[in-house]
């Protein structure tokens, strides 16, 4: 491939129990990378997938990355144009970490990038998601404004694109607890409950608030108190192994919050500091072998800068 | 009365759109005066009552600000102490402003600046929250932490009685439209849906945070996005005259924000800056005219400074 280019897009942790389809964090450690370059023949073609357990298409037109550069193409009326992209998830798919929105921000940002195209950031949020729509149903911007932005992201609304980036306070310590089953977002979806105990609704509302007020002002002992799901975690706890063990040991573990990222199977547990982090982490990876169960642990912090070119 | 002092809590402004039951603001010029000195007999009286067309009870056992005093005087086994108290509302009652609030806050800081007793404000929040439940069955903090405290006040848990200052960008300018009609809260309250759609839930809490976030940040143009009611306007505003009509001219002439104060009748119209709220003011006097309705406007800023010794 002539003149390749590679492009970081990080993977993200949403929902962080308090902010369902409305809140997403961009992470270090973990994303997609996508090499893009001179093609021989006229038109995009992904020529290759790494690090997909042969699960993703080659097929431009039915993969997140795909799509997004397709659609930026489009948009530029440059389809024609002779590309070709390798694309390596650094990541695991299907997990709640926004695998599909790592692939969309990077192909669209690839494109952008490529031919030099100039488009700020936030004016390719259209074009990727319409790509995660496409291949995972999701009309929420909770992991593609972080992966493209980097940092802690507050959706307003997910129809009119409005988001907010929160100031993060420094400390923050996420570790990844990531089984080995996967979960369907969309299929996932349908298993929530249509309506909600208005007591539940407005608690939970209280507790978004809360949680917006207390990273403004470092207030790690408001974060403790309101960091909770009271609407969906129920429903989706109930099908990923150990949940409730590997909980009490993070919230035993002076955690300021245990819970599903997106919808899972993956499970993040949020600190203000890394020594309680890795004490954490110790104490899960001896409980799984305990239990003779087979999880993946990673440690890490906010990404702030989103996705890029390396 | 002897060696009589003045107290004035404040009236506050709940809910605003997308705080229910959890927000509130503290605001100038109406609120409660109690004067306080020795009384002479033993134990507390209510001599006199003035500012309520005599709808509230002289009775310590049945009136907020008496069981609020009373209360902290049990706390301090003084409620033999000769005291004697007159209360002036200077406030509408039944309104949606805090009126039961604002008297509970004022009875218990009188006993507390009267007797020297040196309990720090967020102390006496038990004994105001007692009153308050006791006179309305309301077990919310949303009125009596601002007039207690002052400013606009997050509440977190209702039940833990854990809440959090939020940061008012400057500028902010409150119009009251006062209608003639009472509200009973309770009453009010039972009319609420016990569930919501899941949809309305979640946007609603986006909403709350990003209004949250937009204070911090004096990002006025997320307020005005944000600082919407898809929970419970529809229900209450049924029962205000004029509710579309008045939030029209008020959105139409550049509000922030529109909306029911605490169970109403009260309509609050927030704005950024006084010359757009004194304009609305007078559309909305011009408006009440036309119509022949009765109905008070007040125009206000936020007290931060709570329920203060005059």
């Amino acid at each position: 491939m002539k003149n390749a280019i590679k492009i970081f897009a990080p993977a993200s942790i949403s929902n962080l129990n308090v902010g369902f389809d409305h809140l997403g964090v961009a992470i270090h450690g973990l994303g997609d990378e996508i090499i893009i370059g001179k093609g021989e023949k006229t038109g995009l073609k992904i020529t290759e997938i790494r690090g997909d357990k042969r699960t993703l298409p080659l097929d431009v037109l039915q993969n997140a990355a795909g799509i997004g550069a397709y659609a930026l193409l489009e948009h530029l009326g440059a389809t024609q144009e002779p590309l070709e992209m390798i694309l390596h998830k650094k990541m695991p798919i299907a997990r709640g970490l926004g695998s599909s929105a790592a692939s969309a921000v990077a192909g669209v940002y690839a494109v952008n990038s490529y031919l030099k195209v100039g488009l700020e950031k936030s004016e390719l949020l259209p074009f990727a998601k319409m790509a995660e729509e496409a291949v995972s149903q999701s009309k929420v911007l909770d992991n593609l404004a972080p992966s493209l932005l980097g940092g802690m992201m507050l959706i307003q609304d997910n129809e009119k694109l409005l988001y907010k980036r929160l100031y993060a306070p420094s400390g923050l310590h996420f570790l990844l607890l990531i089984p080995d089953a996967k979960i369907n977002t969309s299929e996932s979806r349908m298993k929530l409950p249509e309506t909600v105990p208005l007591k539940h609704a407005v608690q939970q509302s209280a507790n978004f608030a809360t949680f917006v007020a207390a990273t403004y002002t470092s207030d790690f002992e408001a974060i403790k108190t309101c960091m909770k799901d009271l609407v969906i975690e129920e429903t989706r706890s109930k099908s990923i192994p150990y949940f409730e063990k590997y909980k009490e040991i993070a919230l035993d573990g002076g955690a300021l919050g245990f819970g599903i990222s997106g919808s899972g199977s993956t499970m993040f547990c949020m600190t203000d500091n890394s020594v309680i982090a890795e004490n954490i982490k110790e104490k899960v990876q001896e409980f799984t072998v305990q239990n003779r169960y087979i999880l993946d642990t990673h440690l890490t912090t906010i990404n702030t800068e989103g996705v890029i070119k390396l």
